[in-house]
């Protein structure tokens, strides 16, 4: 039975070993019924072996990886995505989005879309407060969406999600289910937008999961610098998935998922107690934050 | 807020791109906990970074990716394991087995652990029925467990699991929670093991999940030859994850997991109704298959 270990490995699959065996992984994808399909994942391939080689990982570290990937598998569900958030300590994410929008520097930059996004948030009209008991101070966020040659995009739907003062998204909450500090609503005819929310705090990453045990074995910091994320959607443009900085956050150039550009840094203004931009009359000290998008038109 | 652009990048984390990005990742990882830990992590990092740049991956491939892998760990149980799958059919689980295996060509050859192993199998005695209803023709596998000098290894305890003779294993069964075909038993005082069980069949990796999802869009076959799961500890010696394959099994050489090793092929011989080789008296044909096991001691 041992004739074949003579021959030469074209596209056969027994006693395979080192390159031998990489070139017969890749060999089965020559057949892809796409040609993107066949590259990715040759690709991938050639890459995740150069790592198993490189290193040379032990059956131990290789159970312990599967082990790895099933507790963040069982974690990751519709409120948590424990897969996302290893991709963004990875600083994976990140790279993705620089290689993606390195054609549009007039645009604004995209960020990371991290793990607590959720689909189906609470609509609300242009102004409203989306807060919706979010601990924190009252803030009122406002600009345009504008299109890189500075038109005005009416009607852009914008999705908005944050933590609370105290770092924590909705989602994250143990003891309610209460929707807050998320929501979508739409620009009006001359792209403005605005809103009521509260201030955002910087704020740890999740550290309760695989993704915890990760950085704590790196003795990694998992903060991240306060922010608001946006993603806006309008017809025939790029869909823009970003954050909106605080200005003079302690944690600006540590960020745990490398996502701070300078660009997308801005002022919150505090403001005592008196008539918001909007003729609101606020009781309570209040803050401002203003940031204008730029959007980059698909090309035909 | 632009000034840092223009500082040379350390360990900052901000307006990152490219190579920059990569090594402030890299850096994120030198002051782990351990270093083999930071080893692993910083050449993981390194490759799927070069990944995402040699393929140029779009957002959209990046978000198929998360779900691609959410839909694995959510399919992933105590009885299936998806990403054992994965690593299997991208022939990562044999590299490893490979590199961790080169020292020791007299043992019997290791191969993949595969997704159907399962903890807290029903325990026999040697030379007991392990079948326990699997659909098949029943067949006698027998032979020693010694070390890689010929010494007998007395009481070493092995772990059997196959697929029936419809390619099934008990927990793929849709309508029935029974063990069959599993087991585990210890070898008498001279290494010897027997036991009954059905013949082994060639079957397909399951197909109804992201596995099979991606053997179609690679027009790949996910068949696997015959054979039957063996996993032999010995206080004192290294322990060995196997199959024995069946002789003349026309996947041989085109195992979707890239699993065969000839010196892991071995006759299944049929015999007419009569007296088994343990005595027992069989009224249907039956069949036999010998194959002895040899183990590498532990170095000191």
């Amino acid at each position: 039975m041992d004739q074949d270990t003579k021959k030469p490995i074209t596209y056969g699959t027994r006693n395979l070993a080192d390159e031998d065996l990489t070139q017969a992984v890749l060999a089965t994808f020559e057949n892809s019924s796409s040609e993107r399909f066949q590259k990715v994942m040759q690709s991938l391939v050639r890459h995740l072996h150069a790592f198993v080689k490189d290193v040379e990982l032990t059956e131990e570290e290789w159970f312990k990886g599967i082990d790895y990937l099933t507790r963040i598998g069982h974690i990751t569900d519709d409120q948590r995505q424990e897969f996302v958030l290893l991709s963004d300590i990875l600083g994976i994410s990140m790279l993705v989005i620089d290689i993606n929008n390195k054609q549009s520097p007039e645009a604004t930059a995209s960020t990371v879309f991290g793990p607590f996004f959720v689909e189906g948030s609470p609509r609300f009209a242009n102004g409203d407060d989306i807060a919706n008991g979010a601990s924190g101070e009252p803030c009122f966020m406002h600009g345009h969406v504008l299109s890189i040659a500075g038109e005005p995009l009416p009607d852009a739907r914008i999705e908005i999600w944050q933590a609370d003062d105290n770092g924590f998204y909705d989602v994250q909450s143990q003891e309610s289910s209460q929707v807050y500090g998320r929501g979508h609503l739409y620009a009006d005819e001359a792209g403005n937008y605005s809103f009521w929310s509260v201030r955002p705090e910087a704020y740890p990453i999740p550290e309760d999961g695989p993704v915890g045990e990760l950085l704590e074995a790196a003795n990694r910091s998992p903060m991240r610098p306060a922010h608001v994320h946006f993603m806006i959607k309008v017809p025939g443009y790029k869909t823009l998935i970003t954050h909106v900085f605080k200005e003079g956050d302690q944690y600006l150039d540590s960020d745990a998922v490398f996502g701070v550009r300078s660009s997308l840094i801005t002022s919150f203004d505090r403001h005592e107690p008196g008539i918001a931009p909007d003729g609101k009359k606020m009781d309570v000290p209040f803050y401002t934050m203003h940031y204008d998008f730029f959007l980059m038109p698909i090309k035909e």
